[in-house]
Order: C-alpha cells, then structure tokens, then sequence
C-alpha cells in the first residue's frame, strides 16, 4: 500500500485483506519480522484491516531502518517474502 | 484490567505485558476467541501493550456478548483459560 510520512515523523500505512484471520495472520508475519529486526511498529488490527505506524524511538523520528522495514512489510504483503 | 464504556458505544481496555512478544501472543489468543465466537474488536497491538476497543457493529452498540468477550478476554490475561 502507500506509505505516508505523517508530520515528519512517522511512516504510516493501511493493508487491507479480505477477513479478520487474513490480518491476524499478517500481523504474526510483521510481528516476527519486528522481533528479528528488533524494531517494533504500533499495529492497528480489525476486521479486513492492519494500520501499521512506524518510527525510530530513540531518535524520536524516521531513520532509513524505518523505509527499510516498510519495503519488507510490503513484500511480505506482496508474497514475495 | 479495568474496562472503560466509552461514549456509550464501545468497551475500552488496555492490556500490559513485559516485551513486543507477549503482547503479540496475547493478540493471537483474544484473536483466536474472536473467531470462535465470531466477534471481532479492534485491537492496538504495540511495546508491551494490548489496546482493545469492541463493539457490536450489527446494532452499532454495546450488546451483552461485548461484556461476555471482555470478561473472556481478563481471564484469558490473568492464564485463567
């Protein structure tokens, strides 16, 4: 999906999926992701939906680690991981 | 934790856990009852933390299996279930 930087501090997107065991799945794969990177976003999960917020917390603000791990998440998304 | 009806619309908790790990197997374990009793809520997966938001969408309100699910959901935290 899209990214957005959001007020020049965080990257912010919203994957969509056809039923809630979809995005429960897709947050266990960014949540494993997360654990190995040791870089752990905030996850929004609903019905058909996972809204993922990401930033670098001791910086306070994004760093190249933060545009790296969006990529990942959208390959991961995309099947290609 | 202590369940908060807001707005007359929506139970609101927010569950805590020591890392990014427990909280995710939490999710899977409220995720995995949502889907046995096919009622989903929103949940605010980040660092340690477990946000839950639910309601029944079908009357745009809070029903009694919303109470029966929260109650679920404490037991299942406190290794009850």
């Amino acid at each position: 999906p899209a990214w957005e930087v959001v007020e020049d501090h965080h990257l912010e997107a919203t994957y969509e999926f056809d039923d809630f065991a979809e995005a429960l799945a897709f947050t266990n794969e960014i949540g494993e992701l997360a654990e190995a990177e040791w870089h752990h976003p905030d996850i929004h999960l609903s019905w058909g939906e996972v809204g993922v917020e990401m930033w670098s917390h001791d910086i306070g603000g994004l760093h190249e680690s933060d545009f790296v791990m969006a990529a990942r998440m959208d390959r991961i998304y995309d099947g290609d991981d």
